[in-house]
């Protein structure tokens, strides 16, 4: 039997353009000879469509365009993620599978497990299935479970895998006690650095333990803060890879279920996927908000040299547009580093120094300051006239502006809101500072795009004479682990200063990191690459005095 | 028997204060010969804690607490809400109330009905109980419940009542079964226009057709975008009220559970409630923050003048900082409308024109701007230059900044990102432009404290010359109609022209509401004070495209 894989990227809400794309995967899949063709989880609206799933007119939408893939599916058979109405409980839904053949719906299934943790809020929209059937197809029983459904940790090996939710029900173990042949996984599983290593080893491991293969096939795109990486694959009633889809992108795989043709297992290239997790995520934000162009403040340090350098990846140097805005502060270096970057990356760059309008501001504001020293009151200026030039260019050309922070800074409100924060993209957002230098050198391992002046000095914000991040901040690859600990990990205070690190250190990093909430309530979507983002995922009350 | 209604503004986290606070009100409670005294939901705690639940630290520090609270409770019944570990299932926790008497932890009790909806986010962090019990204080059965318990539509008279959810379970009704003789109702319930008339009229029903009299305990206090409105109540068993708490503001209030002293049923005061719910906002936001002081951008316009009247009610004139920054564009009565409305008020009104600046901005910019002609860029610069002044205000004196956009301008984002809509807190972010209207008229109905030329003047930016909000968007007693079709009620655009709106301006109004949601994702918290604001209970995708 021939399977045909279809990792598509939808638009969330777009349910014309993505049934039209679904409808034509199914006819390539067809005169490829397939019998069976999968699409992923939700794949009519886009996942994830958070609260447009309270608008009716979307979930009818989303029916009539099932109505459409049904008409569609002469001599074929389709599984495909949709949602529905769940009627005896309005105004829940289901996240639903439709199992679709040759003209007909032949049956309806339903998600079981419903993540509701970190970016995830499922329970908020969806009731859960209460039971799992087989399908047929041919003369082959195959399972359709949905995304979470196939990682209950307490299926077949009895591992504890999930970190974040231990379930009641595990649906994989109800449909191997039907006797299933195949099980078939609808995802949308977002990127997160080290999660396809756990991904494949589980899935192997279930397929090779339970004897029954799985073909799992995941949803491909960037969508706000999330990127969802496709990868979709097939593993043999062994555990062994039989097929592997592209990452990052499209594509209509068709595979054999009985294929003898073994894939070395597959492994996790970190910098070459957050990479290509970032050029996609930027690539995709632009796009699906209707923009064909950014434009970037140049500091001459290494944040936007990178994200200047993936955004120029992710759509090509004649739609990145860099501006230097140089002060009293900054070095030469700084802006000789900017145009180095731009002759490299092939983009333009202006240069709006700002001097002047920062003298003016001061001179303007003596009667308030009251003769007060400066402090970081000044420095804010400086990156606020910045952002008011960045957002000029944004409003007459209708070019979208990226930011260029890092997590470290932003976990630390070391950036200024409204300034260097302002932005409609925050494309570092979590790449701690570590993962900056190490994308970057990953980056110019072949040549040198990003100056290597840039990548080996000292940090700065350059706001103020001789200024270093070192001098308001602990050394990165310190910071970086506390800030693991505490933001990934949720550990105590207590916790950190036992694994070694110094009780000041990590007491008044906690209290910043909670303190400068407001800061991060308030900055653009970033692209979440870790198993813990600011954003969506993490959610903190500002006004609280939590005890660390 | 008597009961105390421990009604506390807990701050999040700060569960050392906030546990010698309940255990100041046992004393007192004690005192006042009581024999049982209730304290609010997740008391211990404070409400939401949102993902700082995920911190272990904070669940073990809450546990202590508790056990402070059983030693502290000699001679006396406390239930009290707090959080638990839920053993079998970790990392999940239950919602929880302890039974406590005299040094002891007799019971606990769980969270039944977890609203995952909105604002709440239950599900993603709490378990629900599995059966109900009651407890006995001296001979009296009594059931306990923890906020949505009561809620379930089912429960009792059939009836459709909550909007958002049905559950299949109905704790309110199993305690019923089981011959409770009271019940009470711990909660932690956010103040929303139009609620309190629904909880009265559904808590009353209830009593009096189960003939079971209610006790109902709510949080007060502003945490975040939300403010409890305290207004705890009692019923007896014919539904008639025989106690009801302040409004908004900390009591232990002790009553008697046999009461004949009947009160009239309560009304709600819509404008006078909207407001004492924005003057708590403000006050706790900006104390539970540690501040103690805000400045504010005065235009001469309605929105500024509410705000800063709010502001003066919440913290004292001395405490508010009024700022104007007239432009070439601003009309000589807005700078006079602001001193009127600072002398109004009794607080300091300081004034930096922005023209220099902005002229410097515009020259500056020209080899940027190409001689492309004016259009909403310099609009937005002008804004952008006020809002660096009110931040150096804030950086230099520590003093948060208030935003003063309405939420008509918000849902439309005619409002500057960076710009006006820079702070820290966005007062009248939920209350829809004639609504600003009416609680301004209200203000002034003892005397004049906003100027009535502010209130009485077509609304203008000030941006260009004669401009007014009405060349760019539908008279506001329209839009808000349409927008609280679109947002509250979420119709879809055929839904709203059925209704009587005309088809152009109906789907325009949906389109610029979804366009904007980039810059609202940006917003500062705001204080909500309707069925659904922008903000943390609407969770709408930037880059999508519903056909709405």
């Amino acid at each position: 039997m021939k399977i045909a894989i279809g990792q598509v990227n939808p638009t969330i809400g777009q349910v014309g353009a993505n049934t039209d794309k679904i409808i034509e995967y199914i006819r390539k899949a067809r005169d490829s000879n397939a019998d069976l063709v999968v699409f992923p989880e939700m794949a009519i609206i886009g996942y994830p469509p958070m609260d447009l799933l309270e608008h009716r007119k979307l979930i009818k939408d989303n029916l009539e365009g099932l109505q459409k893939i049904v008409a569609a599916s002469k001599d074929i058979y389709v599984i495909c993620g949709y949602v529905d109405f769940d009627a005896d409980n309005p105004p829940m839904l289901f996240n639903a599978a439709a199992f679709i053949h040759d003209g007909e719906m032949i049956s309806r299934h339903y998600k079981t497990l419903l993540p509701t943790y970190d970016v995830f809020d499922e329970q908020r929209y969806f009731s859960p299935a209460k039971e799992q059937h087989t399908v047929m197809v041919h003369e082959t029983s195959i399972g359709i479970t949905i995304c979470e459904d196939i990682w209950n940790d307490m299926s077949v090996s009895g591992d504890r895998f999930m970190e974040n939710r231990r379930y009641s029900v595990d649906p994989v173990q109800n449909l191997l006690d039907s006797d299933v042949e195949y099980i078939v996984n609808i995802s949308a599983s977002p990127y997160v650095k080290g999660k396809n290593t756990m991904k494949w080893s589980r899935i192997s491991k279930l397929a090779g333990i339970s004897g029954v293969p799985v073909v799992y096939v995941n949803q491909v795109g960037g969508n706000d803060s999330l990127v969802f990486d496709g990868n979709s694959f097939m593993v043999n009633k062994k555990g062994e890879f039989t097929a592997m889809a592209s990452g990052f992108e499209e594509e209509l795989l068709v595979v054999d279920l009985e294929s003898k043709n073994l894939l070395p297992s597959p492994l996790e290239r970190d910098m070459e996927d957050i990479r290509k997790a970032l050029v996609l995520g930027i690539r995709d934000y632009i796009h699906k908000c209707g923009f064909s162009q950014v434009v970037i403040g140049l500091s001459g340090g290494i944040d936007s040299a990178l994200t200047a350098t993936l955004a120029v990846e992710a759509l090509g140097p004649e739609n990145v547009m860099g501006i230097t805005m140089p002060s009293k502060y900054s070095s030469k270096g700084s802006v000789d580093h900017s145009f180095m970057l731009g002759k490299n990356l092939g983009i333009s760059v202006e240069s709006v120094p700002i001097k002047k309008m920062y003298d003016l501001f001061l001179e303007e504001l003596v009667p308030l300051m009251k003769g007060l020293p400066m402090d970081i009151t000044e420095e804010n200026l400086q990156a606020r006239i910045r952002s008011n030039i960045i957002m000029a260019v944004s409003n007459k050309f209708g070019r979208l502006p990226l930011t260029t922070g890092n997590k470290s800074e932003l976990a630390m409100g070391y950036c200024t809101i409204y300034g260097d924060m302002a932005g409609g993209l925050a494309v570092l957002s979590d790449l701690p500072k570590t993962m900056v230098y190490s994308l970057s050198r990953h980056i110019n391992s072949e040549r040198e795009i990003i100056p290597w002046e840039t990548i080996e000095k000292a940090p700065s914000a350059e706001l103020r004479e001789n200024q270093k991040d070192e001098d308001s901040l602990p050394p990165y690859d310190l910071l970086d682990q506390v800030l693991e600990l505490y933001i990934e990990r949720k550990c105590s205070a207590s916790e950190i200063i036992e694994e070694g690190f110094q009780e000041e250190m990590v007491k008044s990093i906690l209290k910043t990191v909670d303190r400068n909430e407001y800061k991060r309530r308030q900055a653009p979507p970033g692209i979440k690459v870790t198993s813990k983002a600011f954003g969506i995922g993490r959610r903190i009350p500002i006004a609280q005095k939590y005890e660390q």
